[in-house]
């Protein structure tokens, strides 16, 4: 029997709903099922999860990684000192709940680095938070590639279940996205996408890149983009052995995406995937963090204060994200 | 008991699946429960639509549009000679079934502008065959308002059941949004919105305005149009006594609006609405020509050649259309 992967997870923002999140999680046997769950993490949080979460999974603390490859598969808690309870509130966006969320990723990475996890899933941060926390770059994405390292094109992927979307621009002002537009955007965004599905387990990933313009312009009579540099570069792609599809006009290819015919889509602009993907399932959501050496997932929605504190909050994403971990980081054919 | 509206209806191109959409229409009796439904086109094309419907509903051919007021309420037919059977081919793009229907529509609008019409249903039209059969304007919105002199904000509606969605920017490149973006447009597209609401039996209608940037703007750091024009342009039709909502963003405003929150959405730009309201429901979606002087719809899908003639077109959004139609002719409180 081939080993389980080693996911290193942490809580998130522990004023958030991650705890309880976890807590949950933990008590869903498909989870220790598929991973070597690592909490990294302090221990008051994950007491606090459970209490509000109104779960008991017996957890075993270790003080090392050197004792998560041998052990026998229960979830167990790297115990860490990163927060105190009495530096945060409930609900509430502080710099030591940001620092606290921000150092455990880094033992998480840290130990990616040293092959000592194989892939990370975190509860939802909050973004101001990190911030006041210290951390660097403009969102945590950044934060990763900077800290790994990366030098190669990295994005966001935002999965529902079976469908893939990744964009060549994201949190940047609308009027800015032609700047965006580019041949080599298109086809560094195309080839992570293609490259990510193959490692997530689809053998031939259909991947297709969105129009910019209404109705794909139109032929050209409402916007060029798509003749002078997105058929292009996806006609080269496919020149080179890559089967991308498209452009296909953004107001029809996400029913495509929805009726079974595309695993994967490229969009050029945040909205245009983010506002169909909350449609097609928001509570589902699963935030991959392409182009980095290590797996990273998380749940697409954020702390939730308004219900955190509550045990309601919904661990459907929260587990997706861990499956997601976990499969990303089995070995595939290359 | 107050008489029906007179909803004047065309079969769109004769070459698509309008005229099998009538046939189909007319055998629902909720259709002839809600209005006088005149049909102007040509008899052919009527029976061409049953036979491929297969449905045989009588009606009454008259000449003259004097008899529709004093009709029993059973369709009508006002026949005319607008399209040989010989000078077209099915699902084919041809410069006769554009002349033809265009020509059955300017009927409807001449009867509209002499008060014999109440409203306009038209079966779906085929852009390219229009402008091939000397339609002026850019698309039919236009032609309508240029025929009809309007010379206030006109723009269309995308509705969805109980959701509607305006916008103040349609078929242009994106990147000319921005330039759309000014607060006249967007006063002029929420003021337009909320009294076609109140048109159509909304009688508070919540209307709000989506946001231009990724996450509404994330208070400037990514765009500024929210703080320097929406919102303000919010705020004053506020003080007017508007109660519009918004900016909000548009990747969570169609939650709010598929969870009943809200009536209608004024978007910034084609596909930000289009991705959403295809996904809600494509095959019901109706389309309202908003700011004319008599209601117009008509369905929000297209000719849809791929299946003309087959008998399996599904006839919910032009039954919608039709029942819409009479819902905006009829009398309201002012």
């Amino acid at each position: 029997m081939m080993s389980k992967p080693i996911v290193a997870m942490t809580f998130g923002d522990a004023s958030g709903i991650g705890p309880e999140l976890v807590a949950k999680l933990l008590a869903r046997p498909e989870a220790a099922k598929a991973a070597q769950i690592v909490l990294v993490g302090d221990p008051w949080v994950l007491e606090e999860g459970q209490r509000i979460a109104r779960t008991n999974t017996q957890v075993k603390t270790i003080r090392d990684w050197s004792d998560a490859r041998t052990n026998d598969g229960a979830p167990i808690l790297l115990a860490t000192d990163t927060v105190a309870q009495t530096d945060i509130a409930p609900a509430r966006v502080t710099e030591a709940a940001g620092r606290g969320a921000r150092m455990a990723l880094t033992l998480c990475l840290d130990a990616a680095k040293r092959g000592d996890a194989d892939a990370i899933c975190f509860a939802p941060l909050n973004k101001l938070a990190m911030k006041k926390g210290c951390m660097r770059g403009e969102d945590e994405l950044h934060f990763f590639a900077d800290y790994l390292g990366v030098q190669d094109y990295f994005c966001e992927f935002n999965t529902l279940g079976n469908l893939w979307t990744s964009r060549i621009s994201s949190h940047i002002p609308l009027a800015e996205i032609p700047k965006y537009v580019t041949k080599e955007r298109i086809q560094a965004a195309a080839r992570l996408t293609y490259r990510t599905l193959r490692n997530a387990g689809f053998a031939q990933p259909r991947v297709a890149v969105a129009a910019l313009n209404p109705h794909g312009g139109e032929g050209g009579t409402c916007g060029r983009e798509e003749i002078d540099i997105i058929e292009p570069a996806v006609k080269e792609l496919n020149a080179q052995g890559l089967p991308i599809q498209g452009p296909f006009p953004a107001d029809t290819i996400f029913l495509k995406a929805r009726d079974g015919l595309l695993d994967s889509i490229v969009t050029m602009y945040h909205d245009q995937g983010q506002v169909a993907v909350k449609l097609l399932g928001f509570e589902r959501g699963v935030t991959v963090q392409g182009g980095l050496p290590v797996p990273i997932t998380t749940p697409a929605h954020g702390t939730a204060f308004d219900i955190t504190g509550q045990g309601k909050a919904n661990a459907e994403a929260m587990t997706q994200a861990l499956l997601l971990a976990a499969r990303l980081a089995a070995p595939r054919p290359s």
